[in-house]
């Protein structure tokens, strides 16, 4: 039987370079990243057609395979990465190892489900709209968003431009550690400088009140390790998080059209119903709607300024519920997305780097809590998730 | 090599009743209409997935047999019969034996390939909002869509109620004839009384020009038969085709959603970009739009009976153009689609019969000309055809 974390068909695997900072660690990737020589399947079965073989492997496999790691598959996605619970109609949706007959998270479902089954040490996601961090809130797994435009994005296929980022997971902080110093391309702090630490009630109002008992510990946790104490704070204004996970939507999926239009005008490519109609509503969008979201855009990167750039991290829970079961109907499916969509804005955004932490369960499944940091500040938050 | 008329997988099969105004004639069933004991597919490979099998032969599968004709196979339809040109992302494009390269036609593609091909000698289709007419445009078929409602539509997938209708195919009009006697249950007249024929411009001007040019010998040739000249006159009020072109999409597509959402909501199908998009904007339809669009449908309906109660014939284009090649682009196909719509929404909204005549050709390839009739007049229509 085929492990339904990785893509159908033979394994496609490759050794790392012989020695290196990653030697004796496996990883997969995510089929929207290039391997030479190999079709990236993009989760959709009408990406690969007639689009010409990669020449050269994508930048983040590239980095692993020279630090030594060795790429132990592709892995299953949402199509072509449009999804964040990670179903997926026609490569079937990865299992969820740490919340069995639950939902994985995506778009990067089969990265965190390979990780969390123990099938590889780390796997490359992307992340969006919340692609990395999603899953690894619902599967247990670290996990992170960097710094929008820290990574390198060739060989990536591309969603949303302004959004786009690339993103980890690991089972335990050191592992996450050693990968994030090979990706950022910068040592892992050992010493985790004294900073307050933001608690933002309106993301906390957002979940589940199980979900919001079962993180407070851990930013207590937290506030301890970084000695300065708690503040109670908001994001934004009453209703703000709201606005900004609409507009939000509205300026990435704009761009995802863009990005996907030339190939859905030439190929009239088959979609799960969702993912389509998702497409056509953007399609829709008029450049008055877009420039508001734009200008809405400005007003929550001028709010990360102020509140991050002193140094302060920000926690807020990385998803406002744990693992959904399978088999739920569409528009229970959309109100999970609408709402995990509110949480995931405030860096999308921004372009800040987010890390989620497996530390807490909810009702015997994961749920992970989020530290945000200031631009650039994605080293000193892997330095905390390891020093915690 | 399969027929790609027909569905994939072995050839279902069934003979007729030893005896009967049919026998030794073939058919073939679109695959929206029941065969008991076997998975209606319906063009799409989600649809059939827990559903119950058939328990018996749809009406129009058990009256063709009944009547002697034998089932020769099931055919592709456009997916749950969305679509007006034929293709079909899932389960391929049936070919127009009648114009090699060339787009069938659809809903019914599969049936009028197969009739054109001289595979069967008879086919069921469905027709809502042109799935018969059209294809049997392009392919050079006779075609009917009979009186709404004139047909029990028992056992055949429902896209749009108030619109569905079961119609069929035949190469040649002594065919056409023997098996419209036995779906209207009712005898073809051999006499063709005396009748104005009515040159409907505004749906004429709506035809490429060699088109137009195409149909005039055929429309003079229907009028020498009918024996009381033709008067040229318009359908609509100038623009009121269009009128009723875009008011016929907000109706049919708002049943098409109720009828299909059940489905949606709980199986999240797959679909061709089109199919769902199309769905998409239905789902987003407000009651104020839908009831604005049944008041025009009454002014057309008032229409119909104005122009066609007292026994005139009137004649239109079936399509404005002839079968369009492979491999157009998505928004050159919504062109196609939008034009044929225009062409096809007088007999969609008044429920009046219409049957096209394979009697001319444009380019070297098959255009059609539709007669229509009043309500209740098929059996008037297919005399017609045949006496020509």
């Amino acid at each position: 039987m085929r492990d339904e974390a990785f893509i159908p068909g033979p394994r496609l695997t490759l050794p790392g370079a012989g020695a290196g900072p990653l030697a004796g660690l496996s990883f997969a990737a995510k089929d929207l990243f290039d391997v030479a020589g190999h079709p990236t399947g993009a989760g959709n079965p009408d990406w690969p057609t007639g689009r010409p073989l990669p020449q050269r492997h994508a930048w983040a496999v590239q980095r692993l395979l020279d630090a030594g790691a060795a790429l132990a598959g592709k892995t299953v996605t949402c199509e072509v990465s449009l999804g964040i619970l990670g179903f997926n109609q026609f490569d079937g949706t990865p299992r969820n190892p740490a919340a069995p007959g639950c939902l994985p998270g995506g778009s990067s479902s089969g990265s965190a489900s390979a990780v969390a089954a123990g099938t590889v040490d780390t796997a490359l996601g992307t992340d969006s709209g919340g692609s990395v961090r999603v899953p690894s809130s619902l599967c247990g797994l670290y996990g992170i968003r960097p710094t929008h435009g820290r990574i390198p994005a060739d060989g990536m296929v591309a969603q949303a431009p302004s959004f786009d980022t690339t993103g980890w997971f690991a089972r335990d902080a050191a592992t996450f550690a050693r990968v994030a110093a090979v990706m950022l391309g910068e040592a892992i702090p050992e010493a985790v400088a004294p900073a307050p630490l933001l608690l933002a009630a309106d993301a906390f109002a957002l979940a589940d009140e199980p979900v919001q008992q079962a993180l407070l510990p851990v930013v207590e946790r937290v506030a301890g390790l970084l000695g300065k104490g708690t503040e109670r704070m908001t994001l934004g204004e009453p209703g703000e998080l709201a606005v900004w996970g609409a507009q939000r939507n509205v300026i990435q999926r704009s761009e995802a059209w863009a990005s996907f239009r030339p190939w859905i005008d030439a190929a009239n490519p088959r979609f799960a119903f969702n993912v389509a109609r998702n497409l056509a509503f953007a399609a829709s969008l008029t450049e008055a709607q877009i420039a508001l979201a734009r200008s809405v855009r400005e007003r929550a990167r001028a709010r990360a300024r102020l509140l991050l750039e002193g140094g302060a991290i920000l926690a807020i829970p990385t998803t406002p519920f744990t693992a959904p079961p399978l088999g739920l109907p569409l528009p229970e499916l959309d109100r999970c997305s609408e709402r995990i969509g509110l949480l995931c804005s405030f860096a999308g955004l921004t372009g800040v780097p987010q890390l989620s932490l497996p530390l807490a369960q909810a009702g015997g499944k994961p749920i992970g809590l989020s530290l945000i940091a200031a631009r650039g500040q994605d080293a000193r938050l892997v330095a905390i998730a390891r020093a915690l």
